[in-house]
């Protein structure tokens, strides 16, 4: 969650709501870090979980993350959910969660639904101080 | 959605699942059209809807499509749902209903979640049958 941290961190420089994400391969070799990128990217899809799992998904020439890890400083989105599900991810750990946009422990809780048909592992809470430090410090930020 | 139908027997040709999805600008001109490209690019994440949405943003050189349309021949995913979102698509038109694995209609219905916070104007059921045909012949032929 550290190196997730250190993506978070870079993105706030570059503007971007501080959210990073890695995924470690089943070896627990790392396969993708990225840092949310929908402005620098002008892409609406570029969350930083999209990012990670399209890099690793490259890397291991698989559209399938079987027995791969992803470890995000935020609760990710419907959308965010949606790709974890697809992508065959083994376990999933957030930092902080996200009441207003969040997918997993909020809104759809798309892994409980029946039209998901992979659910990984999901460890909320893990780093959550120090990541919810970040998107407070960045939107105070904003506001001011 | 002639062309977004166009794009699904495309990506029949090339082993995907068929369907296709074409985004339309506020003139009604066509910013973007793509076919599932999930096996091809071995991308999870390598729906019709995403890659229009990302080719459009491309297009317009920034991350929000305010007043484009989007059409695809089958009822978006979950995933797809939360970037149809983020990218503030004005109206979704779809063709067949997804039961198993809707996102829209079915499942965590994103858009009627509080946590969606931009909902386009949605039209089922446009082109339906011809839709509809075409995912059936194909997992018809996967099956046999």
């Amino acid at each position: 969650m550290q190196r997730a941290l250190q993506e978070a961190r870079a993105a706030a420089a570059r503007g971007e709501v501080p959210v990073g994400a890695v995924i470690l391969g089943p070896e627990g070799e790392v396969l993708a870090a990225a840092g949310n990128r929908t402005l620098e990217d002008k892409d609406p899809t570029a969350h930083a979980e999209i990012l990670a799992i399209r890099a690793a998904a490259r890397a291991l020439s698989s559209e399938r993350l079987t027995g791969c890890d992803l470890y995000v400083t935020l609760e990710p989105c419907a959308m965010c959910a949606g790709a974890i599900s697809f992508a065959r991810i083994r376990r999933l750990y957030y930092g902080a969660e996200d009441p207003k946009g969040g997918g997993v422990d909020h809104g759809p809780r798309f892994f409980t639904q029946a039209t998901c048909h992979h659910r990984p592992d999901v460890y909320g809470g893990i780093g959550e101080r120090e990541a919810a430090e970040l998107l407070k410090a960045f939107f105070a930020d904003k506001r001011g």
